[in-house]
């Protein structure tokens, strides 16, 4: 039968208990959000709601086309301009998605006989982009920079080494003072996920390459989503000029695919300069997550110090982490889980996310629901 | 010096007359539109930009998490019914692109050891879900189900045949009849990407797979984009319930991307919901790409007959292709221009698409700055 092993799959996930189902939620859901990565509490703010309607007002539904065609409106330069300038880059361009702006950075990143350097714990989209890539990938120790520098010593020709800033899963930091050194030994670029660390870290939440002195420098390229403390939907790549205008005759997610929508983008520069004017925004999240580590170890769950809004909480198998999610929803509360096959290290875990707009009885609440429902 | 190869690509690309810029266009562009793939003239209708607002104000500027943790509102799977119902389709799977949905269905349905047999002509999303899959890929000749036949005689195991329905840059149909025909026969799966076939193919624009008979077959998926016809952003994979239910579980771009933007998810439904009361747009558009293509080729311009909207006139050269383009533009009509590398046959072309929406005037018009214009 066509499609047959489908089945087999099915079954196998079945017996394993790791089958995944979609859980549509309203809109006025009652459960208090500790799961999405809304980090600045943006998302339903009015502020960036409107910005997203006006915007499919001026500008309609959808982009109509690709970048280079029909799909760059003003709204989208004027975007990667701010986006551009608060980050400290020289240039940014604006992706559908924080995946396709991943896509497009390492592949384009990483020609034919070029060396990629990847770190064990990073993103499935820069894992798919390694993939897609016409380089050759080199796997390293998560979070290691000397890992890093020997791969580098062993070819020469161009190389990038490539990691996320703050890794989605345990919420720890790359070193990315060290990684830079190390690539600028080796005359190797250096690309960064800021996915997790836009809006959060940095001064007034510039991210995290802001916070290491990176913005601007020639030989780093930083890609970010406009889906997590933005609000919104949509990627950009910052870095100088000559990369961004390399992306837009080489990667094949830009030049292939529909731009962003309007109303994505427009909600996105709302929430960039929202951010601007309320700068303690991102201080608050970064403390929110450290109050939340600290009441969960207090407790005794074994938590992963955060360094951005991310706070893991290992659980002890699959079967029991899938359960103690579902009775913190039962009981109101709205948590991550992480198991396999979604982690490298197969150790199941909560996600927890910290936010902006989390109230100290919020947090309070969450950690005793947590405390209770702990297998 | 770090990326210096960057500077070599980018200085070969210039004396090849290859470098591609992005042009903004404003929000009331005096421009008639012959380039952008709004082919009902949706994207700027009241009802589908006041379906992206009230989206953004239920339920935020962007959907906060992966599909599987809080990025599935009522919204999305409100979407996906009434997708799958309108296209005949069991099941549906709403993506933040149309680009993510065909990463989405190609990896996931050619597992380690099966075959892949895509079309020559497949665009760069299937392409590069090819790359990505762990399957084997054999691409055939364009359109050719009996190129089809042979290599699915070469293999047993698992096999699936990726095509689109309708070519991006010619604009011609895939025999979809017979390459189902010929899938039957070997047991392999069909997976057709109908990005410009919905609404613009088959009874009131549901598609080129409802047109050939094989909507709703429990051996067929499709993907759509909900860009093009439909006004917005996103994509969506429709297919039989376990299939998507595979997805749900199995594919990188639906588990680890965040879920379509409210506002866009909003947008599609309000198109779809216009489509179903006013069915003859899809007609017109067809018509008028016909109108179009007899005037073109009445004018002595080397046109393929149109299958769908898209109609794509042959330029002499790329730089040639380029000119008559910007000619156009100067002249206050804006078309496509296809040009290698991004044409399979490195034959340059300007791609024009019919709209719903144009007159027979602004049709006539075109005709005549095109032809002006000609190199
Ligand atoms: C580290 C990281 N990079 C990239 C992405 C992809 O971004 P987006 O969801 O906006 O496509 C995500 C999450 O979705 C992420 O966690
Ligand atoms: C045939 C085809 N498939 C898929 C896509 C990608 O869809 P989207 O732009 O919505 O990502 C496109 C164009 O963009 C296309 O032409």
């Amino acid at each position: 039968m066509v499609f047959g092993w489908i089945d087999e799959q099915a079954g196998a996930r079945r017996r394993a208990g790791l089958v995944r189902t979609l859980r549509p939620r309203s809109a006025d859901s009652p459960l208090l959000d500790l799961a999405s990565n809304d980090y600045l509490g943006l998302a339903r703010h009015p502020e960036i709601t409107e910005g997203a309607a006006r915007a499919a007002r001026a500008w309609g539904g959808g982009a109509t086309g690709s970048r280079l065609v029909t799909g760059t409106t003003e709204l989208h330069t004027e975007l990667e301009r701010e986006l551009a300038g608060f980050c400290g880059f020289e240039a940014a361009l604006v992706f559908s998605s924080g995946y396709a702006a991943n896509l497009a950075a390492v592949t384009a990143l990483a020609p034919h006989g070029s060396l990629i350097v990847s770190d064990a714990g990073n993103h499935a989209s820069l894992i798919d982009g390694c993939r897609l890539a016409r380089g050759t990938t080199q796997v390293v120790a998560h979070a290691d920079p000397e890992a890093v520098r020997k791969v580098l010593g062993t070819r020469p020709g161009p190389a990038v080494v490539v990691s996320d800033t703050v890794f989605s899963v345990d919420g720890d930091a790359a070193p990315l003072a060290e990684l830079a050194a190390v690539c600028r030994k080796s005359d190797a670029g250096l690309l960064v996920d800021d996915a997790h660390g836009l809006g959060v870290l940095g001064a007034g939440g510039r991210g995290a390459p802001h916070a290491a002195g990176l913005a601007g420098a020639p030989d780093v390229v930083v890609t970010v989503t406009l889906s997590k403390s933005l609000g919104s939907q949509g990627g950009a790549v910052l870095g100088p000029a000559r990369v961004i205008d390399h992306l837009v005759n080489a990667a094949r997610t830009f030049i292939f695919d529909t731009g962003l929508a309007p109303a994505a983008a427009g909600a996105a520069l709302a929430a960039l300069r929202l951010l601007r004017r309320e700068p303690e925004r991102a201080e608050r999240a970064r403390a929110v997550a450290t109050a939340l580590h600290a009441r969960l170890t207090a407790e005794g769950h074994e938590a992963v110090r955060p360094d951005a809004a991310v706070v893991s909480v290992r659980a002890p198998s699959p079967e029991q982490a899938v359960r103690w999610a579902a009775d913190c929803r039962a009981a109101g509360v709205a948590v991550g889980c992480f198991r396999p096959p979604s982690v490298p290290d197969g150790v199941s875990r909560l996600r927890l996310t910290a936010r902006a707009d989390l109230t100290d009885g919020q947090t309070e609440h969450a950690v005793r629901v947590i405390g209770e429902t702990r297998p």
